[in-house]
């Protein structure tokens, strides 16, 4: 009962719906999870108790184990609500494009976005090396991340293959140098700086498609991509 | 003193040889360092008690406060002995070079060997945000960091007045985009794969002269990079 509730409190915030890909407000979480969120990011996995965590939402203990089995299901809930709100965004931000150099730019810009818009639920990614090997959740919450890491695989691999990108290395190693410039935003970028959301996913996108040796003519809008979009 | 005895714990193993800045060896910490090392690894800083710490170094917590005044102090001989490495491989894979795509490529390998030289060590920068803000070692680590960032933007800077690099957007934050990339190898890289140091510190650094739009004529070695070097 626990998991099953995890789920179906968080599945209908999760999931970005299709056209709201370039949104940038933070997923609404329940309040449970929004407090666990806060705990995890000022003071870690470990650093934090359940109690903590019923102290930060306000809700006894029993109500909080009404909706998650212990700290695992916790954390499993938060790292699923990232996952598919970013798989969300990526899978409508690649079918608003057709070009290759257009759908990575807009899969970058998503991707960014989604870090933007909630720096702490972004960073629970990294809590990921904390959830226990066996927890029957991992494999999904994996499976989103690797469905995520396919998606930008398979446009890197079109790209290469209609001329518009040129990688002189291994793919997958050029998909994570991608990923860890977007994923690392979390830890420098501030709402209250110079900077937009809009801004920086629209510079990462560009130099995401620099990266992968895009052919300045294959690059979609380039001239206005770090202007704001809204 | 306990402070100052910090220091000069690990002073001496904390700065790369000029000439080294390829080696790929983890740096030789202290026992309590080590300890704790793998301990934040492990369970991160609020999640690791200074009695932990004491345990895995097989020391008494008498033998510990007598180097480290308490956790803070720990994470602050952590993080420099991390920053000051990192900072002297860059200098010296700079000064090894003269073009600004030599140097920003040297730059970016000396990074990731770092990166992957010690992953725990290298992801010990991450609690750089559970480090007191009045701690008086705190304005020291983060000049370090300064250090490293300008110069690379410094490279970078040279390098589009002498037109070998394109950067269209900011430059600062095509830096953060390389840096980003870098610090996230920590995140996937597995000593035990496929992929040999030297082989992800080549392509990562090829990636980044793409990524600042050098052009292709300007990259050095790009064509033996992938191939490890010794």
């Amino acid at each position: 009962m626990p998991r099953s509730s995890n789920v179906s409190e968080t599945s209908a915030e999760a999931e970005a719906a299709p056209g709201d890909w370039r949104q940038i407000e933070p997923i609404a979480l329940p309040g449970t999870l929004a407090a666990a969120k806060d705990a995890f990011h000022d003071r870690g996995f470990h650093g934090t108790s359940i109690r903590d965590i019923a102290a930060r939402a306000g809700v006894s203990l029993p109500t909080l184990y009404y909706h998650h089995e212990n700290k695992q299901g916790i954390l499993v809930a938060l790292l699923e609500a990232g996952m598919s709100s970013v798989l969300g965004r990526v899978r409508a931000a690649i079918s608003d494009a057709t070009t290759p150099p257009e759908q990575l730019s807009n899969a970058v810009e998503a991707i960014v976005l989604h870090m933007t818009a909630d720096l702490e639920l972004a960073s629970v990614a990294r809590e990921l090396r904390y959830l226990d090997h066996d927890n029957p959740h991992r494999q999904h919450y994996v499976g989103m991340r690797t469905e995520v890491e396919d998606l930008l695989e398979d446009i890197l691999r079109r790209g290469i293959d209609s001329g518009d990108f040129q990688i002189e290395g291994d793919v997958k190693e050029s998909l994570r140098y991608l990923l860890g410039a977007c994923q690392e935003v979390t830890t420098w970028y501030h709402p209250s700086g110079t900077r937009s959301p809009a801004e920086v996913a629209g510079s990462y996108a560009v130099t995401s498609l620099h990266a992968v040796g895009a052919r300045p003519s294959t690059q979609p809008g380039t001239s206005t991509r770090t202007t704001p979009r809204s």
